[in-house]
């Protein structure tokens, strides 16, 4: 099976099941596991932040975060396709008590001035705004990149109301290799990022939340009442750390094989690929062709080949760690004989 | 002064505090005020429902009402400018941990298809929707009226995936006697509904919850828990039926009285009426005309008429009880003279 | 019936309702009710503190309240047998997503070691303590006072740890008259009080909250989002604030009731008085007699005398300004003839 | 160092570690990890329920327990010092709204009268009783084990009131080992138990939460909200799983440890053991000694030695795994110098 469904099934490779082996660790909920700390070290600095969390996903680093800006009765401002929207299980609301103040977005951005006019303003009936939110690259518009500029924009008009601005950097990776700008011009322009380890970057388990000290002070607290205090934790940081300082480059790869199958997808199929492939993920439009999503996703893995529903009629590929160029040429091979 | 800032400012009237004078009362909390029992009784009935409950907003009515129907973690669908989700303090968050999915609507309709897009289905990652709401008349969209061929669609859209459709009704009965729907026509179609009395009907105090009896009777648990088990509350219920009684056929004088300003406004003044004034509110546009919209509450202030601010270069009229066929008069001639 | 289930049930005086029909009044969700504003002004001084909120019930300013004072996450130390933790539904929990430190008490009080004890120390796994909550007179024990010089000694540990203090008073003004403490005395050591104007005081309707200009401006926003900003309520404000300015004084007649009828309880029957009875509130317990409370109730009734169930073997009965002299003189005549 | 602090410092062993490098995994959120499947495959097997969730600390299934329990707004019953209500950062009330009603204990039991009273009736002054909680072994009481029969009295009276029963057994198979009682036994009278693998029996990371499927499937949902959606989680799913197999009987060990060391405080040291040792927890009481508990524990790093702080006076010590027979001889050589 060539598994194109997510970035997220990567399996370990041997160097990192050996980092597994080999990792130093302790009981982190009392700070003394030294991979554990290491990596949140070298994430701090990476992204030019003054702290690191360790997380066992993105919806927990996203959680953390906004258990640590916002209190309940308050709104955060993001775009209305923002993967906390849709898919964190309303977790914000549910523990949190914030509202999320969802607005239309064009490629994962939302118009300045939309943004401005949703900031509330003092009023009994109102909830405060306490936290703008970014995903970069953007997930449901099939991971395109926000440009830096647009970045600074948000943050400079957020600064002026002196609300945070918080990245869901799940793939924030693919986006710096992809628009070759580096990961700490991004961090320059947020308040605090969330990335993944397990996506792009291949590690098994895992997530890193960065910002200024007393705010990953509060979130390690909020970490710990959701349940992620782990106790040996280095053995699932030590390949995270592995995949943060060896795989970022490598994602130019996945964005190759991303475009190439792409065009190959326009070229031998009836399917319309709706998205400008900046990153790793295709976004396949199935309603001109004859068959249904849910018929493509049949015929594909009846091919040897897994993709998802993203959509009604709307099918996801994305590639990652775990797809070689030759798997590539293999689909592209398939498409042709369709 | 001429208020028309919003119809909650009406004072009661003569007849309403005599009732406060005369009315049976006893403690509401053990049920045993006569003239709330009185009111929610007629109440139900007037709505075709099983049961009724007399609060004190419908602020109170609508998180009542959410909480009795949902879980944390769960989602609502409703319009992007109702009421619930603007103007009251993200309670539905807050209080209740539930998520409101908000969709793009034109006067106050979000199109079938977006709410059916925005219903989840069964996935790890998704809320479940547990509740649709619609605000009749619309007061973000200026008090427009849901079509009942509208209201009737999306009852049976809801009912097919299992989901209640709660009405906020503040004005239900503006929207129905301008449409001359009977209010039991619109609670056909509806699980339960909230709707104000001291609004267009005058009262000083309350809102009243329809629904049927297991949903009162969660929903009176709710009120308690938000402080809104009151001991004599028939003193307040009294003019409250009172109003519900006398004042619903004469809103139509606000809705003339509305129609009449709004065209006075556009042939006296350089200000533009957005809204199809079909109740009693009129929205108007300031942005064509050389001064701001507050500039414009100062210059309304001066010669004796209140309006508010509703967007950065909107300002609502909203004509009520207090407001006689003279008053409009007047403040014609006085736009006449601007 | 003579009613002695609670203060609650007693139903506003002639002069009150008179009070309805000439109050002014306004709308209160923009501040202009001439009537609410006197209202606060005059709690606000008479407890010698900066302001004061009107609202719906005792329930409603306490968890006003503690919206005000805390956040998701932290603890309210307070005795096991309060009001807000036994009869408030949890909603310091639901809505304030807080934790109730329940402690044991004595007539109310808690050891003052017991409560340094509870106040929690700095640690990942610890909520924040960030209130302690005192109820005066207490309920649960018979209305029982808080001694001044007990709550000077929690209010001085408190401050001790940057901790607020806010007293339950729906019955301090039963407290202050049979303890002949100023009201002001028993302000002075606490952030927050919140008092009924339903019970003792005779109003039909509300509860003020009273504390320092920014608590109270944070209090009237919670109140908004628990539903409880009403319009024209200078219409129960009015009768409240009579209630407030009239009956004060003669609660010592409630008292002295309560005394007299407690005496005679134990004389006439094989009940047992357990309080102490401070103010005027008399519990008595069932166990020793022949039969159960359910029982002891009927029996009441039966005479024309209502009572409510306390406890599995304990009945209470509360003496108010609906029960004069002479009711007490045919009760004991009743129990005489038993 | 000897570190005696907790249970949770063991580091996992080689043999774990070779588990870590060849464990079979997938994407676990997809169900696709086949050694999660395993470890809860067989962790329900072995408690003799239908299904289990593999969580990241113990935290976690005990909030993902509650989350599938209860609503905002009722209440659990549990004991004054249970883990749940001290040390999970208030999360019950936090994430769940629930208010814990915290009773009194004597190792770790609550009277059952207690908690037969404690049950909510039928009132709208009243959060419901949703869940009644229990530990086993108790920490707080030093590791004491709840007797079975108690354990059964419990549940019968819970079912009585249809009210389900959990089980804090993040150390339950010390209780297990130690009286010599099968976890089929003590799993047979609750309706779930939580269980660590990341404390006496060593694994690096992980807890499991049993019970049937129905409250399985909504647990799992939770822990999505909570963050605890891993994706290649075999990795540290197979050192739980042979921590589960291989670990369970030689707790013995950490028990006998436990005991000598005891016998040797009481000796040699003028500390006194409060807490009758029944499984691997020795809780030391230090007023009567000339030394505080924080120079004791000093004095005791000095020497080689790791015990923690639990109450003003007193100290824990906790066998485990690392600690070895040899451990425990050094540790009473010491004592005897001191």
């Amino acid at each position: 099976m060539i598994d194109l469904r997510s970035d997220t099934v990567t399996k370990p490779s041997d160097e990192m099941r050996e980092k597994m082996l080999t990792a130093l660790v302790g009981d982190d909920v009392y700070g003394e596991d030294p991979t554990v700390n290491e990596l949140e070290t070298y994430a701090a600095q990476l992204f030019g932040k003054e702290a690191a969390l360790f997380v066992t996903s993105g919806t927990q680093g996203n959680q953390a975060a906004i258990l640590s800006y916002t209190q309940p009765g308050q709104e955060i401002i993001m775009d209305n396709e923002s993967h906390v929207f849709l898919y964190e299980g309303a977790a914000t609301s549910a523990f949190a008590g914030v509202q999320s103040r969802t607005l239309a977005h064009r490629r994962g951005q939302i118009a300045i001035d939309d943004i401005e006019a949703a900031v509330r303003g003092e009023d009994i009936h109102f909830p405060e705004t306490s936290l703008i939110w970014l995903e970069n690259s953007h997930n449901r518009s099939g991971g395109s990149i926000l440009p830096l500029t647009y970045i600074k924009e948000v943050y400079q008009l957020a600064r002026s109301y002196h609300v945070p601005v918080h990245i869901d950097g799940a793939r924030i990776f693919n986006a710096s290799v992809a628009s070759n700008i580096a990961i700490k011009e991004y961090a320059a322009y947020a308040n605090s990022i969330q990335f993944c380890l397990s996506k792009g970057l291949g590690a098994p388990v895992g997530s890193v939340l960065v910002g200024d000290k007393a705010f990953i002070d509060r979130a390690r607290k909020k970490r710990k009442m959701l349940g992620g205090g782990l106790r040996q934790a280095g053995v699932i940081a030590a390949p995270g750390l592995l995949a943060l300082k060896s795989n970022v480059d490598r994602l130019t790869e996945d964005h190759e094989n991303a475009k190439r199958l792409a065009k190959a997808i326009e070229q031998y199929t009836a399917l319309k690929v709706v998205n400008k492939v900046e990153t790793n993920i295709i976004l396949v439009e199935t309603s001109a062709s004859e068959n249904s999503s849910q018929e493509w996703l049949q015929i594909f893995k009846a091919k040897g080949i897994l993709a998802v529903a993203f959509a009604p009629t709307v099918i996801r590929f994305t590639t990652h760690l775990d797809i070689s160029k030759e798997d590539i040429d293999e689909v592209i091979s398939t498409l042709k004989n369709l």
